[in-house]
């Protein structure tokens, strides 16, 4: 056998994309030449407002011990969050961002010849997970543009494992309510785990937007997965939490890195999860944010998809790729959804009113171009 | 099928035994209700020294970008690290610590029906990335604690695709010198991945010790694997990276999460690379300490493994676990090694002259007591 490398790789992993994240700000200052503080990203829907301070002050004070280790059981973080969310410490599994917990997922639970169901138009983390281990994807089709689980009920064979849903979905924003839920969850078999993907919650819940954590008693199925990416704004951190039945749990705890979270997420973690006015804050920001993006579009005459999440999906009526690269060139950081299956779309993060007004007009410029 | 998720997980998965890190001074805090700062840890092979100050600058200057996700090509490091050792960036795949980069080896290269050779004594995360995709462990039999290459190389059979060695060993801190290793990868199989584990090399490196970077340009199936948590002193941030040929880097890129690595991690890697001076005081350090340990334990009466790693396993003569729980009685963590095949040495850090005395007296008064 010849020490081909590529060829010697696992298949699943050969025929592995590689996910594409949005552009970052240095990046295209590299290639534009040009300085980064002209630059606006409204790109992979991150928080607007800038750190907590008390996040901050928790880094601040853990700094002093960069040469240690992290603590691997992240006993704090567990043990408030187990306190926040009602669940015992022993169904928290901590995560390197909510990727680690999609991923361990797939890792305890897909195989060659097992599948995973999710439906069109959802994050692109579940495909990639899936493929790595070279189990199957049965793909459910969307009903404008959002989940519709009946399909993805009707899509669940012998072989299905684990069915991956988002509520709001990313990159449509789209949303279900509490009866829908209540339905898909009482109709699914035990033995496919619901990995409920609440990445946006934060900025969603409410009256006909169901909180996942109110099902994880009733079903031993149920796998709610967070972040403190968006709302709590710690995206550069990566640590988010999977919350489920404690056999799960100890499952994902078994194969996860011994370290997977660092020092300095744990204790800012901690922190904004303190900051309660944060998050409020953060989330007035994204409904005056999605009003004032709505308005503009609508002023430009575009058509998008209803959101409950921190970014919107503007159908910018032609293939907008070249759009794209038309806001690109204007310092304006979208991002393209081509692999989403949606080339007409752009996805756009709420950013500060002056980064909503920026991109508002820098649209209208580069739209009317043709 | 019913929903026993215990009994749903892949089989490598349920078969695994989590990594048993060295106790956290907190946990130890909370058990003994002391204060933390009267406890010593010296069982994590951590730096001693504190953080590099320009690791520190580099942190406070990322922390406005808080709430932005890392550079998920960790372009500035990998330019840093490509310059520094003489590699192409397409040669450098960044980790979430070194361990991400040899559970992304197993994952890409290792299935069910493939081994992995390592040896007797080595570092415990080898078997736990085998185990975790079903692929069997080929143990090669150690040689006065250290790696014995020849009988390793005779453990490589026709479905090996992953031999594991380190340089120097972790927990038994032995070496081995150039000849031995270009003997070994002149006669490993062109199929087999070469991993070289060089965590400590910073302590290590010299006359008698070669450098694995020397042969990657010899070896495209040599991956070398360094990490940033020991010399470097950035644990608790999770940084590590392999160096390997392109189409290797290529695979394990395509598998690793989009951002596995964190912004403070990044920035602090580059800053800490910068950092001769601080390498350099831990190197002399790490030397004086380590005199200091020996001259203790001789004076104790007790054998040690010869190590030139930040850390010396002594053997204290009896079985070690009851002198490890006294040790923690005392307020100092070490680390027993029992599950590494050791059940009479213990694993002690080198740490600072004054925590090494501490160490050495109370590891006196704890066997005194018989």
């Amino acid at each position: 056998m010849s020490g081909d490398f590529l060829a010697l790789a696992q298949p699943g992993v050969q025929k592995l994309s590689p996910y594409v994240p949005g552009k970052p700000v240095d990046e295209l200052a590299r290639e534009l030449d040009i300085d980064p503080a002209n630059i606006i990203k409204l790109a992979s829907n991150e928080n607007p407002l800038g750190a907590s301070p008390k996040a901050l002050s928790a880094i601040a004070d853990a700094l002093a011990e960069l040469t240690r280790y992290p603590d691997g059981n992240g006993f704090d973080l567990k043990q408030r969050l187990s306190e926040l969310c009602g669940v015992q410490a022993s169904q928290v599994t901590l995560g390197n961002g909510s990727n680690d917990i999609l991923e361990l997922v797939a890792r305890a639970y897909l195989a060659p010849g097992l599948n995973a169901v999710f439906s069109e138009h959802a994050f692109a983390i579940y495909p990639i997970v899936t493929q790595a281990v070279a189990a199957d994807a049965r793909v459910a089709p969307a009903r404008d543009f959002g989940h519709d689980l009946p399909a993805m009920l009707a899509a669940i064979d012998e072989n299905t494992r684990v069915v991956f849903i988002a509520n709001p979905n990313n990159p449509t924003g789209t949303w279900f309510g509490p009866q829908a839920l209540e339905a898909f969850l009482a109709a699914v078999p035990e033995q496919v785990l619901v990995v409920l993907d609440e990445a946006y919650i934060e900025y969603a819940e409410g009256d006909d937007l169901p909180n996942g954590l109110n099902y994880l008693a009733s079903y031993p199925n149920l796998l709610v997965s967070r972040t403190f990416s968006k709302a709590y704004g710690l995206a550069a951190l990566r640590v988010g939490y999977g919350l489920s039945s404690p056999a799960v749990a100890d499952i994902l705890n078994r194969v996860r890195q011994p370290f997977n979270v660092n020092s300095l997420a744990l204790v800012a973690a901690c922190a904004a999860l303190d900051d309660v006015e944060y998050v409020a804050r953060s989330r007035e920001l994204n409904e005056a944010g999605m009003q004032q993006l709505e308005a503009g579009f609508r002023q430009l005459g575009l058509e998008w998809i209803p959101s409950r999440a921190n970014f919107i999906a503007v159908d910018v009526g032609r293939d907008a790729a070249p759009v794209y690269q038309g806001l690109l060139r204007e310092g304006v950081i979208v991002r393209p959804i081509g692999g989403y299956g949606m080339p007409r779309h752009l996805r756009v993060s709420i950013g500060l009113a002056s980064e909503n007004s920026r991109l508002l007009e820098a649209l209208g410029k580069v739209l009317a171009r043709g």
